[in-house]
């Protein structure tokens, strides 16, 4: 019988919602994982909407659930309605989206506040020991909820210029979490609370190295689930 | 050296864009290759915008460039921009965003008309026998503008239940063309005209299965290309 996994979306694309890539990459590795995947996401109001071919906001409005449903084929639910007891693990992909709509971090940092959804949603996998996938820019919302856990989001130097966004290991630092460094096609397991995490896009690297690297992080969390 | 491939969306969510996952599968195929890519899509309003949580039209307007260009990270060009000459392949992943904005086949069928920057590139790539990829229902811009060609859109009959729009073969038949029954593991080539193609979300299938079905479709045009 496959592990039944929650992943959680935060809208469709890089700059103002979920990194399609990322998305996608945890959902191939799930199928191949054998995994039952349900897709959730919060019936919210974007932070904004930002126009990817130019960079710079729209003024437009748009809804994280609806926008992820583009991601989720049309079969997703409000986040609101997620049960823990029908899940073995939970895994959230990255993208600007989750700093902007599944908590403040693109504004406040390591001040951030935390979705009322999101937050419940990790307090209650944590609390039943299921495990917690994340990657790219997400391990801060487990740094933020779970002060004293570990971490990636890849290296704390710029090492090469590959790792340009390297002082938020220092943030997590901050937060009372270990940072641990790790490279694209690596994971970190905090084994204690359960918690998967990789870099994925916060290396520049070639798209297939952050697919196998995310492929990394489903195979820890699966096998903890 | 590695190959260079050209990419065409058609907008981002497979209502009424570019189908997501595939178009991501042949990203990560396509860099596993070593290919160096290039993303490009028209500049043109899309035929709609699906609200893709309930499946219905939303009356907005989004630009097709624009709208894929969150696929493309914002790393995309206005397709009416594509030199051939730089390139040794074109790749065109499915969706409804084909049907409906690279032609009209959502609408009219084998009466379809293509796009004429899309057209142009497919006359371009077909004259300087460089190869050309088409997965889902990408394969029917193929039929159009290349009377006799051979393609695979998957079955013809709607096998186990996998197939529900098995009636595109007979379509493709309608045309003058040859439509070759496939498996979603598998690809099609089209040797005479360099033409490969696979049917991806055509079939009901896991995921990991399409992303590995459009891997074989990105082998053969590195091959060929």
């Amino acid at each position: 019988m496959g592990k039944r996994v929650a992943l959680v979306l935060a809208g469709c694309g890089v700059f103002d919602g979920s990194e399609i890539h990322e998305a996608s990459a945890a959902l191939v590795h799930l199928s191949r994982g054998g995994a039952e995947v349900k897709i959730f996401a919060p019936n919210i109001e974007q932070r904004d909407v930002v126009d990817h071919l130019k960079g710079s906001p729209t003024g437009e409005k748009r809804n994280v659930l609806v926008e992820s449903a583009r991601l989720a084929r049309g079969n997703i639910q409000d986040l609101a309605e997620l049960k823990v007891s029908e899940f073995n693990a939970v895994i959230f992909p990255g993208g600007f989206g989750v700093a902007k709509n599944l908590c403040s971090w693109a504004v406040d940092g390591k001040n951030c506040t935390i979705n009322e959804h999101v937050n419940s949603t990790l307090q209650a996998f944590h609390s039943a020991k299921k495990p917690i996938g994340l990657c790219c820019i997400s391990p801060v919302l487990a740094a933020k909820v779970f002060p004293g856990c570990e971490v990636t989001v890849g290296q704390d130097k710029n090492v090469d210029g590959r790792f340009p966004d390297a002082e938020t290991a220092s943030a997590i630092a901050e937060l009372g979490c270990k940072h641990v460094c790790k490279d694209v096609s690596e994971s970190h397991v905090d084994k204690a609370n359960k918690i998967v995490t990789t870099c994925a896009f916060m290396c520049k690297a070639p798209l297939h190295e952050i697919f196998d690297g995310i492929g990394t992080m489903i195979e820890e969390v699966l096998k903890l689930a």
